[in-house]
């Protein structure tokens, strides 16, 4: 099968690939019905994560089940599914706490920019829709293995609720899918910052009602202007520098809540600041088997339709050309079809 | 009239200092009924805080109302008051938010190891007492105005709730009263962190389900193992150090919330630890405020006795004594009778 390897940093290559086989009872192959192109993936694409050795790349999927080992029991093949990139049992204390991103079981699922894919624990980790989807849904659902179930995480543990003011820092796939899970949570203010303007249409299409351009130390400033000097009951933080940490820490009143979902690279947090903050700090990896069934249901009913994150669609075969654009910020999220 | 001054470190004194007076129409003068001493206040009194110059110190009070200014219009001569180390005005947008040491006003009530003391914005800072209390109340009543309060504090942003299992690291009277708190809020299990035999005691007697002598990376290993190997539910920082604050965070399940207390003194969290832990963190310094009317009441019908963290009492003349005793760890907490 055809297959992504990301060989050094700014070359990744599509190439002939062994096609997964069942290894453990509780697999499933699932046959892709299209993959994506995450922020994350140019952390290595960069090189700001080393690359030591070619590696299959890729971790956000959905498809048609092919064939499931025999101790799977909820899964069947035929079933179109979604699931998290990390595998979880869906059985353990923190899955069962809502944190199956930290399942004491947790596999991470790469290698999905692929034609086909091995899934770990399928019955823990995978969920089909009600049916096979029509084409149109199919970039909606693809969200929901990562980059959606991210940006709601991101609102869920910033307390994002009805009639709150919550800003969002960082303007990629992540945070403007924070922006469309606040709106659905009933925020009543959504503050995006951002200073592309592609960006700030999308984000206002998804219930952004203001758009703050600066950032850093002024760019907090503002968030203040706009909330009686005291910074937004939710923030919510979807780059992982420690600028963008330190934006979204300052933005935020005094028991007001950071959710922070980028992964952090070089962020260090003063205690002594922290402590005087007052806020709430919640994130981490996304546990977006924990949101999968609602989730589902909104994109099933078109509630929501986060798949216009997608603005470049290629065949998997140009997945070089998906990494470019979106390195260069030509284009917000790159689908990938096998 | 007599109050205590921070010379230099380990050099604390009495002495004759001006009798404090109205200063603007919101302030209230108070004829101390009783003070003590601080672990914040070893801070300073260890050297590891700088001292500059020789200042007043205290900042945990209860007393007779003497004098109110002109503006000050809840709170009255004769009554029996406590307040937070924080004056607030209890009307701000943060105050409103139960955030008052946060307030928009506040003013850190120094200098309060002395025979009265001025209390800015006292309608907002101050809480009556249903009546003035009789002599054995007034310890636990004097707990309230910091170290009671931050225990609960640290229990509430931990998320403390019936049935959880909760940690207590730190053996301090904070700790101690975060115990004491979690008991109150109905945890089910409550593992006190404590080599000193005498706090051990305490512990038990304010809840405590099991004691913990090991620390650090040992520390956490044994409340693993207490806890089916993923961590409390809750767990309450009231130390303030590097180590403590990391013993915290990795002895809280995925998804279970640190409340942290202890002012941080040189403590740096890094971000992808922290990411990982998927921990909810909260803290900062307590707003006393928001809890006074619920603990006034708790003492007040005798259901909590907080005051037994006193196990020293002096005149306040020998607060010397008072600092070197819980310096060398020989008493838990010191009360200073003016």
């Amino acid at each position: 099968m055809r297959g992504a390897v990301l060989y050094a940093p700014g070359d990744v290559r599509v190439e002939e690939r062994d096609a997964p086989k069942i290894i453990e009872p509780t697999d499933a192959i699932i046959r892709m019905s299209a993959t994506c192109v995450c922020g994350s993936d140019l952390w290595s694409y960069r090189g700001i994560n080393p690359v030591t050795e070619p590696a299959p790349i890729g971790h956000e999927y959905c498809g048609i089940v092919e064939e499931v080992g025999r101790a799977v029991t909820s899964i069947k093949p035929g079933q179109f599914v979604i699931g998290s990139f990390f595998a979880s049992d869906n059985t353990c204390p923190n899955c069962q706490a809502g944190y199956q991103s930290s399942c004491q079981h947790k596999e991470f699922v790469g290698g999905a920019q692929a034609g086909r894919l091995r899934v770990p624990l399928a019955d823990g980790t995978l969920v089909a829709t009600p049916e096979v989807p029509s084409d149109d849904l199919i970039p909606s659902l693809l969200t929901l293995s990562d980059v959606m179930g991210t940006g709601w995480f991101a609102a869920d543990a910033a307390h994002v609720k009805p009639g709150r003011t919550v800003a969002v820092v960082g303007d990629g796939a992540v945070g403007l899918l924070g922006v469309l899970s606040a709106r659905q949570m009933g925020a009543e203010r959504i503050i995006a910052m951002s200073r592309h303007q592609s960006r700030q249409k999308l984000a206002r299409e998804f219930g952004a009602t203001d758009i703050v351009t600066e950032r850093g130390d002024e760019g907090v400033a503002r968030i203040k202007d706009l909330t009686r000097g005291i910074g937004a009951d939710a923030v919510l933080e979807c780059v992982g520098t420690q600028e963008s940490m330190m934006q979204a820490i300052r933005s935020t009143r005094p028991g007001g809540s950071v959710g922070y979902v980028g992964v952090p690279h070089g962020v260090e947090l003063n205690g002594e600041e922290l402590f005087y903050a007052h806020v709430h700090l919640h994130g981490g990896p996304a546990p977006v088997r924990r949101f999968l069934p609602d989730l589902i249901d909104r994109v099933w009913d078109g509630k929501i339709n986060p798949g216009k994150v997608f603005d470049l669609t290629l065949p998997l075969d140009q997945v070089a050309e998906g990494y470019r654009a979106m390195d260069q910020r030509r284009a917000i999220k790159t689908l990938l079809r096998p």
